[in-house]
């Protein structure tokens, strides 16, 4: 599981962490991130031991470009690979422990079952697309609805507690974090705010479960706490 | 390789074809599309039989939905899996068929080498966003050769002919779409087009190879069939 070494968010002019050649995963990340969240659940899933590197997003510390490209997060350094190799995309990552690491595996081995909940995944981006619009600019709720919609379809045609199955699996793990906000989406619409429990009577099902699913807990975080994160994070925007 | 069935392109009201339940793939294409041509080229690089329904995008027929449920192109129906499903996107459909049918392996099956390919890809939006700019607006030139540059330096890292190596692999036949379209690029900017064969010197010669594969051949069009068809279409577009 993760051994932390920054709790606090590195920025602009932080020195870069010294960390010892033990081999262990680094994975650079932002705590509030549900991008950065999806490779700490398929981590802490698979019992792979991992460094964690904070950042601080509104002004990255000037070393980020060694480990992360683009400057993204989440940025998995491979430290026991030649030239330590750093991979970002959270569903490149998060396939590439998957395969690594064969311990609980996520994804299907069958490419039928692999490419469906992948075909599944591209379509979540009616979730991501519309979450950010309700952040940004408090419109969206209908669409962030519809996007559930294809989800609470799809687990119903599926007929199991999870994506996964019986028990959660890589699409499971990839789409929480935005559930995990759902009291983010209701911050933002107050009395507006309708999830429909009949209309999504898997999904809330589905939700219920995973909150008490091991993985998920051992990277939550309370209502209270995302919706301070986006409080604080559009007062620094603006 | 390819059974063709249908040579013009299915529109609005046209029938569906009659096929027989022969067990062979069903690949839903547009002859010009360069995401559909990604799965020609896998299918042709695998030596896999499968039967080719051209749809006309701009009308398309009542009944893609049933073959392709957000109405796109490429789509692949499986009819020798139980109730004939179909996959979407480009990417899925050609790691679907890598890992389906093993002959002429194009993604590596090490972990860490397929997650940078599939990092390599993700940045390919570079170019794919320039192409379409370039046909839309005739602005992006820069921004092109900006994309350019990255599969330029990779291919200079790698050290190899092909992205896959010594022979073409899954990021040669993914990305080649794009570069067989140079002549549109050419065709929207006249004079100010400047493909720089010192720039890309490595890109260049990578061309030249490609273009004498016998799987790039098995499906490429002439400089004049992608123009031809792109002035069709913005002209069907007005």
């Amino acid at each position: 599981m993760s051994k932390t070494i920054t709790t606090e968010q590195l920025g602009k002019g932080a020195a870069k962490p010294a960390l010892t050649d033990d081999g262990i995963l680094r994975l650079y990340s932002m705590r509030y991130c549900p991008y950065a969240q999806r490779a700490h659940l398929v981590l802490n899933a698979k019992k792979v031991p991992y460094h964690v590197i904070n950042i601080n997003l509104l002004e990255k510390p000037e070393w980020l470009i060694e480990v992360s490209a683009l400057l993204k997060v989440p940025a998995l350094q491979l430290v026991e690979e030649k030239d330590k190799p750093s991979l970002i995309e959270s569903l490149v990552i998060s396939e590439y422990v998957d395969e690594k690491y064969p311990q609980n595996p996520l994804l299907s081995k069958d490419p039928l079952k692999k490419a469906q909940d992948k075909i599944l995944l591209e379509r979540f981006s009616a979730i991501t697309n519309a979450f950010m619009k309700i952040l940004l600019q408090k419109t969206g709720l209908d669409d962030y609805w519809q996007g559930v919609d294809i989800f609470e379809e799809e687990l119903k045609k599926r007929g199991t507690p999870f994506f996964g199955g019986e028990k959660p699996g890589y699409v499971d793990y990839m789409i929480w974090p935005w559930f995990e906000r759902l009291a983010v989406v209701k911050y933002q619409f107050e009395d507006q705010y309708n999830f429909d429990e009949k209309r999504f009577e898997n999904i809330g099902k589905w939700i219920a479960l995973l909150k008490q699913d091991p993985v998920v807990q051992s990277y939550i975080a309370s209502d209270e706490a995302h919706i301070n994160f986006w409080k604080a994070r559009f007062a620094a925007k603006k």
